[in-house]
């Protein structure tokens, strides 16, 4: 029995802060009705796909930021989203569901002296962790835009058996703490992905909000990466795009029973260390500070 | 202060198994005086830069095993390489000094079917983990090999603060249980190696014993890798030749100080199934099988 996943890597473009939700959703939907077409089980759309990029702007008022919020999914705005995949027969991934980012980028306080902001550490709470979900035939797992660069992320899932990651990003050509980055966020963004789908033996779909959104521009890169760390199939534009891929999950034990065969392989007791809290700031009462709102 | 370290990639042709570890050492001798003559403050050999790659033989007499193996370092047929080092000035990493490897690739039992045999979890027995060491103005690490696909091998340095990692490797061209791979171990050798760099701001130096060894081709592919994963130096044979760069470690801050500000972005609390030891066989009394000989 083979186990053949048709994904379609559901780039969008830049959505502009008046946009509303109705409004993304004709574009996320008529990008499901292509990946429909072309015979896809499974759509990835990106990190924030239904907003614009709102950690870039800095807010007091409580209101404004729950405004980017979602209150229920689906809800009025969405519904048509899950309909439309329900008549047709085409699962997707919103990164908004069940997962919550573990790995928060930028800075919880205003920071004026940026062009721009990046306050994930000021609007999110971090994730507890990485989980796999039994679906379409294989192991799947999920994961949002920099918990990407981090190896750990898709260990703990490799560890679970993960056959495909799921990774929705929105990422800014220029970072502001390190400019000397910009030329390299599009060779970094594949890096980290294609070293995560080898070195577990799955495969990665990394997804794109991209573009020039409200002023800041933003790396597109979308692709499929298979298991031999390959990309597989990559948008070319930096706008609303599908990518194709038929993904075979069998694929995933050629590396997972060989090189990448933990069980025979791996080393745990080497690697005390990285559960390790070190370096972490405790606050009086002795807990670690985190970073919450 | 800038804290430079002029480095070279110290790459071998293959070693005959008849060849005398005299005869490599004016190899490598050779190399080491072309380094210096290049401004080099340190060289980076291959593993195993002594004789050939005898894993890849079964042996069952013990005295054969012991034959490849060094008894005192330096030794009379080794002295030579230290007394030049010393007389000249400059550092070396020849993969046989403290460190030993954790990750033994290949298995422990003779297995007629292949090609060739790939004994290291026969010969060898892991080693206890990664350190670090200050020397040249910077923290130095090493790592051997298939160390190098893990990256809980660069991250456990990281932690301490890596900023330039060592890595000598044997690397036949052909996997022999997965012959899927053989046209992509160059691909896999780099991917490796640049993501470990990247995801941990160091610079990471990966030396081949390259060609073809009695019988056996080997990847080169020798070469010096950036903070910024990027590869900035690097061999074009399969022989003897040194791959120059000249290592700025304060570019290292530029990552460790931003996105991989260990302190500040990583999520202990998600990592805990990577030290677990899933899966491990237990023998009679509990304990875990350990391969040893």
């Amino acid at each position: 029995m083979t186990r053949f996943v048709t994904i379609a890597a559901g780039q969008l473009g830049p959505v502009a802060r008046t946009e509303t939700r109705t409004a993304v959703v004709a574009r996320l939907m008529a990008l499901m009705r292509q990946a429909k077409a072309n015979g896809c089980d499974l759509i990835v759309y990106p990190e924030l796909a239904l907003t614009a990029f709102f950690p870039r702007w800095y807010f007091e008022d409580q209101a404004e930021i729950d405004s980017f919020f979602e209150r229920e999914m689906p809800g009025p705005e969405t519904r048509g989203l899950f309909d439309l995949a329900r008549e047709i027969g085409i699962g997707f991934y919103l990164g908004v569901a069940r997962y919550r980012k573990v790995h928060l980028p930028g800075h919880a306080e205003h920071e004026p002296w940026r062009e721009f902001q990046h306050l994930e550490k000021r609007y999110f709470d971090p994730g507890d962790g990485f989980g796999v979900t039994e679906a379409f035939g294989g192991v799947m797992g999920m994961a949002i835009c920099n918990d990407r660069r981090w190896s750990e992320t898709y260990r703990v899932m490799g560890l679970q058996g993960v056959e495909m990651v799921m990774i929705g990003y929105n990422t800014p050509v220029h970072n502001p703490p390190a400019p000397e980055h910009d030329d390299l966020s599009l060779f970094h963004n594949h890096l980290v992905m294609q070293a995560g789908a080898y070195q577990n033996g799955t495969f990665v779909v990394g997804v794109a909000k991209a573009g020039v959104e409200e002023g800041v521009d933003h790396i597109g890169g979308s692709c499929v990466i298979a298991p031999s760390g390959e990309i597989i199939s990559r948008c070319t534009t930096k706008g609303d795009e599908i990518a194709l891929a038929r993904c075979d999950l069998d694929l995933c034990n050629s590396y997972k029973r060989t090189t990448f065969n933990f069980d025979v392989h791996r080393q745990p007791h080497a690697y005390g260390m990285i559960v390790e809290r070190k370096g972490v700031t405790l606050m009086a009462d002795g807990t670690p500070v985190r970073t919450k709102r």
